[in-house]
């Protein structure tokens, strides 16, 4: 099955959309678990196993990991996930993009020794740059679109012959970039204005919607234009908003209380 | 002082433009070296020994160290060149970016654990997305503009009110996110007649110009156009040229003798 296949039946199956965010920083951990040997994984595994009934993907941050010499504790992370939930897709967010033959590196890093099943990438450099990547066909590929911070207007608002930059990211992928079936676009949550935009253009293509809760995204107005035509179509992405909705030994039951609600919440409006 | 101070003094010192790049796969090193404890960082420290005086900085691409597990080695060849070389510029290719709390990640990562003392950033976020990077006063932050790849058309050639995406990106480097006079670009050497526009919207800000060698680009061409007011401010970057230009056990002198005439066919147009 591609990514994209056991996204959909994640979906399904887990009537959700939530997809966790262990951009894990050993400072906001809570403190009883700062002793431990492997602490970042631990506290990885005890989100994961609190939240799994109430997600149907996860992602994880890489920078998070290694600015702090953590890349062993994500790739355990990652291991762990697979083999205690293998229907779940696992996704990693690095943002990667280079030309040809270090695009290739780039696909060996994130595919093959961190195990991901699908990743970000950055469209600037042009489509070649996520061939490396696409031609794994049973990853996933997700490339910004509109992101949601307040620069995101500098280039992606350009306006090319009356669209804006975004616009055409969203239609190369739609219609050029996306040979093998696998690309994804993210598109942030803080402009549901914009989102509306590029789910019409990109039909049924999956989105990941980064931006609700600590970022200020607003469910409602986020799954009233971006659903797609199936009430899916959305990779509901919350990090800081679930991991450290508790501080203290309760955090991971905090977590999961935090996911089932915002998957209800998400819900309501599917 | 800052990292285009030392790039300066070096350029200077060094009478040279040559930046080597360690794009080394383990896959493509002399076989004498396989068997060795750290085959990667025993091939760069022969290159950078071998290389050093024809050389006014270094640049390593990271994914070829992740792609095969091999982060210890990266770091292991930037403290060699701090240590034994310590004038010399040392830029990572990492081609980051990310939002706010993100980005403060990826600066920790390239500038505190591996110790790079300029990194390539990504500019399709914006503006903000920069910052995490800048407000890093004595790093340098190199950001992509026009790359060498036929790709780099699909957005960086849209055009804009009569201008093209990456003059867009030019002049936002040169008027309005360079407040601590720490950026730089990345432009092809592949295409002069975009170095050209570029070095006229940004005066003396150096650029690096990957492309020359094994991706075609010229030489004559691009010195023609792309050197500051001072006959400066190119950052020469050569990597499978240099470093495979020997396969057997004298490949270190096959390095030298490449890059000293890389160095004077530079400096005959200079």
């Amino acid at each position: 099955m591609t990514f994209i296949e056991r996204l959909k039946n994640s979906w399904e199956k887990k009537n959700s959309l939530v997809c966790v965010g262990l951009d894990t920083d050993l400072e906001k951990i809570p403190q009883h678990l700062k002793n431990l040997s492997k602490p970042v994984f631990e506290f990885n595994k005890a989100i994961i196993d609190a939240t799994a009934e109430y997600i149907s993907s996860i992602k994880a941050n890489i920078p998070f990991y290694t600015a702090y010499g953590f890349m062993d504790e994500l790739i355990e992370t990652f291991q762990y996930i697979h083999e205690s939930y293998p229907d779940m897709p696992v996704i990693l967010d690095a943002k990667r993009n280079d030309i040809g033959n270090t695009a290739q590196m780039y696909a060996k890093e994130v595919f093959d020794i961190i195990g991901a099943d699908a990743v970000t990438v950055n469209p600037y450099m042009g489509g070649d740059t996520l061939e490396p990547f696409t031609e794994r066909v049973d990853k996933g590929v997700i490339v910004l679109c509109r992101t949601s911070n307040p620069g995101a207007k500098d280039l992606q608002d350009l306006i090319v012959n009356g669209k804006k930059v975004y616009q055409i990211v969203a239609e190369k992928v739609a219609n050029e970039w996306n040979k093998n079936n696998n690309l994804l676009l993210v598109v942030g949550a803080t402009y549901p204005g914009e989102l509306k935009e590029i789910r019409d253009i990109v039909g049924n293509i999956p989105i990941l919607l980064p931006g609700i809760g600590a970022q200020g995204g607003d469910v409602k107005a986020a799954m009233e234009v971006g659903l797609d035509s199936k009430k899916q179509g959305l990779i509901v992405h919350s990090a800081r908003g679930i991991i450290y909705a508790g501080s203290d030994e309760n955090f991971a039951d905090a977590a999961a209380e935090e996911t089932k609600k915002l998957r209800d919440e998400i819900n309501k409006y599917r």
